[in-house]
């Protein structure tokens, strides 16, 4: 059984992926076809949109779904008209949001995104340069700026981590490999002790940790599973003895490695 | 006027905040104080949770918006005799869809993001390794394995654009920066050439570019503001006379930058 899901937004549709992403994992029975049609904000390329939409209807034989959040009634009403399932985020809460709020909803084109992200994407790309300059404990110094350090051995997430809280969040994460000489000491090394408060350990299985060291160097001392499984053991009785906390990230995506650090760091994103 | 608006959920919060910030985004006269709880999988905390938003009552006179994606429907039962006003995306959407597919959905807690997100993952973080091995032209040989090659002057925002297209959308973008050697001769660099058809440019209004130039080297002639009119000129005149596509990114978050690029540049993405 195959449907096509199409996302379609008057600006980047991220917010119309996003919500139908989430609302199609709940049918797992079900092979989707996606597509995303962004920057729908003229009538012409919504009828364009329809005709998509026709297309797709006669090549699967069902009914294609569209998640949307276009704000411009007359482009909606287009929509509706097609062929498609229409769940439409705007239609269906702002009704009920402008009754809560006892205010008219501005209903602007490309409204849901524009405001406050020039201001947004600020904060966010100072994060982002942070993050990169701070990248495998270059910049020791920065940690006094961090709002976290990461902490964890080679291979075991802190940039993709980093990244990811930078761009999303807008928190600055700084991050420390944890090297054999750290881990032989048993004590957290002398330049993170100041920063204790801020320190957040990375790790995972040893079996996982051997895959991803053997894509990077394959049959090397590095990468062998035994050697993971010493530095993970060390790592993880460092964590513990220096009070940190620590997340295990063996099955986690990036978004659920940054959400878990956020949570449990007691984070505050103060940069919207 | 002040609300608080709780985004809520039994794992990441992604989702919540992503549709919450847009549907909010359409009520400027308001003032919202935001609280992400994730994580909200279990009857304490979803107690503790309605117990927040009492305080969040008493406190604002007015009642708290919720927007929660919680899938366990006895969660959603407790937060529903709470005061707030509960916008909740799978209550909404969920029968509609059911309707539609002909299929029961699996209303599992944490199902919301957790499925296919591990070999999304694993297309993600190769994406990034990719972009940050890439970063400022460095892995020139890596071109021929690039989705997209963005172009541009020193801090025309070639690498937050990298970075996010590899962590959202799973996509390959290496970046090549525009020396002022490239610019005197007019025409792409030979280096280029043969991936013209995989090229994209990033400008930007001088004045903003100057701006963001004095941020990094004050006062310098790299930062001038005439030096900054004289290489977009010729990156501008340059991307013309090569015909490529190129985006102006003055006033536009790293999200609109982005899908601008995915959906311009006419690529797939492939790693959802």
């Amino acid at each position: 059984m195959k449907r096509t899901a199409f996302f379609i937004s008057d600006h980047t549709a991220i917010t119309a992926e996003t919500f139908g992403r989430s609302l199609l994992s709940q049918f797992e029975a079900v092979t989707f076809e996606r597509v995303t049609l962004p920057f729908v904000d003229c009538e012409a390329k919504a009828i364009e949109t329809c005709r998509r939409i026709a297309n797709a209807f006669a090549h699967d034989g069902q009914a294609p779904l569209v998640f949307s959040t276009l704000t411009d009634e007359h482009l909606r009403h287009i929509l509706e008209r097609s062929e498609a399932v229409v769940f439409d985020l705007f239609e269906v809460f702002l009704d009920r949001m402008e009754a809560a709020l006892g205010q008219a909803s501005a209903q602007a084109v490309g409204r849901s995104h524009g405001l406050g992200d020039a201001a947004l994407g600020r904060g966010r790309i100072e994060a982002l340069k942070f993050a990169l300059e701070c990248d495998d404990g270059i910049g020791v110094d920065a940690y006094d700026q961090a709002d976290i350090i990461l902490v964890g051995v080679s291979r075991s997430g802190k940039t993709p981590a980093c990244l990811f809280l930078a761009l999303h969040y807008g928190i600055k994460a700084a991050n420390y490999p944890l090297t054999e000489e750290d881990l032989d000491l048993s004590t957290l090394p002398s330049g993170l002790r100041k920063h204790r408060a801020r320190l957040f350990g990375l790790t995972m299985n040893p079996e996982r940790l051997h895959q991803l060291r053997e894509e990077r160097r394959p049959a090397t001392r590095y990468a062998s599973l035994e050697q993971c499984r010493n530095e993970i053991r060390a790592a993880d009785a460092l964590f513990r003895a220096a009070g940190l906390s620590y997340l295990d990230t063996s099955t986690m995506s990036v978004e659920e490695i940054a959400a878990n650090i956020l949570h449990r760091g007691g984070l505050r994103r103060t940069r919207w």
